[in-house]
């Protein structure tokens, strides 16, 4: 069974050292809260000249949305997000799917302007002005990945930034992130080859990072994490497990069939040991913004209790 | 060792038949050469509900910019491509970046118009124009796909709606279709539960289509396979072993490092039997226009030598 240790000293080293960025980020939002928005699956390389992986299904509308919401609430943001996944600004849509509807909304015209007809207008406008208004106050900090090295090495660089916010860092960990890898030592050099009969692998156990960033990495942070399961029976019982062994403050559970719909939220804090039930208000498009006012909720008791 | 036979038995049904769409299409365009491209990599469930998968790294951004080319050459395409993957008319960029870009560059204005600088706004207006043009003759018809399953099955039915047209129509199998997969008997119902020790897992491999595409599908199509290497040594073995096995028509044959800079291109009607390499030209921001000139001329060889 791999621990953390063992895993980081087996891992590959990042392209970019994110430390300068995020020492900058938080240094100049130091009056505001501050969350790290994790979303997207995370990519387990099956050869060292990746070809073939093993990926979670995530589209990333969750983090993305949540990213919304939390700029709209005031916090400055740590994106931590698998890249070509769904982004902020595009309504919970695959930038694939948002750039063919602008496309087919859009007419060109002679001043080199596009034009879009009244409704898409709107739309659009909102969607570039508040991306403007995050790009111009910086109060959004991007840092894609792709594999599950990446990921964990990114994480773990912006947790232990965020510990000189102590209480007033939340992390927001929305990422689907892989149970099972296979380690650098044991994958092949090339492309694994067809062959005659079937192909056997053999996955390792991911040391669970929870309890690093609970225990290590940021202590004081506000942690939200998420569980994801597909069978209605396994699920509260794995979130309250969670709860209980990793000592987060809150766990966010939902079902993947109905999770843009419903979710349960529960909360360490809370001696009730109630699991709350949340859905998507009727006049919203999304849960997010319900979730996310929940969330900065807890996040304000969190501050409190430790002030 | 799975039979096509067997594979397409175990399949899970499409949740969409594309016959209609095809046949409409084939008869729309009658008079043009036609091309389906494939592009982007096939996801492999290893769960019934799809939580995780195993997946090919395949960007589409060929596939993508071949689209661009053969329509610009005259032709009707046929696209069957990954979801979210590299799309044509962004400049072989990802959705994601160039919907950021376009926000970056874009200023909203009073009369809800996106207004965009020089350089800008000329690259989005030809793109912008060619997506309208394309829209408007219904030259491109997009069968979208994520899994094996739904690869497979839609690349056969646009095969057998292919068939109709014999030499005028050619298949540039440019997606990295995955070797291995797990069959839908032996997949468990729910999401694969974290355990105490390592997890494995085996994999049977996946039939050969290609021999099922020339010998019953579309035998007399022009047929355009890809071969995807990491280590120099195997790949133009490899890429003359798939011209003899499957009697493809050309194979375009690719290091996954050097992808982007050079492809040789193996021909079987070519007695020289050499590969030839073409590299990008210079004046070219990307390769895939030359290398689409190329297809193009082996086609028009491949309808004369037929008629």
């Amino acid at each position: 069974m791999w621990t953390a240790s063992q895993f980081f000293a087996g891992c590959p080293a990042l392209e970019q050292d994110p430390k300068a960025q995020l020492q900058r980020f938080i240094k100049q939002h130091s009056g505001k809260p501050v969350v790290c928005v994790t979303s997207g699956g995370t990519a387990v390389p099956l050869e060292r000249r990746c070809v073939r992986f093993i990926d979670n299904f995530s589209s990333g509308s969750r983090g993305a949305l949540a990213v919304e919401a939390f700029l709209q609430a005031g916090y400055a943001v740590i994106y931590i997000y698998r890249a070509n996944t769904v982004q902020p600004f595009t309504n919970g849509t695959h930038s694939e799917r948002a750039l063919q509807w602008l496309f087919e909304q859009a007419t060109e015209r002679q001043d080199a302007s596009l034009s879009l007809p009244a409704g898409s207008a709107e739309l659009v406008a909102s969607a570039v002005q508040r991306f403007k208004q995050v790009h111009h106050e910086s109060t959004l900090l991007r840092l894609p990945f792709t594999t599950l090295f990446e990921y964990l090495l990114v994480l773990r660089e912006a947790a232990l930034a965020l510990a000189f916010l102590e209480s007033r860092a939340m992390m927001f960990l929305a990422a689907a992130v892989s149970d099972f890898f296979m380690p650098w030592q044991d994958m092949e050099e090339h492309k694994i080859q067809s062959r005659s009969g079937p192909l056997t692998l053999e996955l390792q156990q991911v040391p669970k990072m929870l309890g690093e960033l609970r225990q290590h990495w940021a202590p004081k942070a506000c942690l939200i994490s998420f569980k994801l399961e597909t069978d209605q029976q396994l699920l509260l019982q794995k979130a309250g497990r969670a709860l209980e062994l990793y000592a987060v403050d809150a766990v966010v559970a939902n079902l993947l069939e109905t999770r843009k719909e419903e979710v349960w939220i529960l909360q360490r804090s809370n001696t009730l040991q109630q699991p709350q039930r949340l859905t998507r208000p009727p006049q919203d498009d999304f849960i997010e913004a319900a979730l996310v006012a929940r969330i900065v909720e807890i996040h304000q008791q969190h501050i409190h209790a430790l002030t």
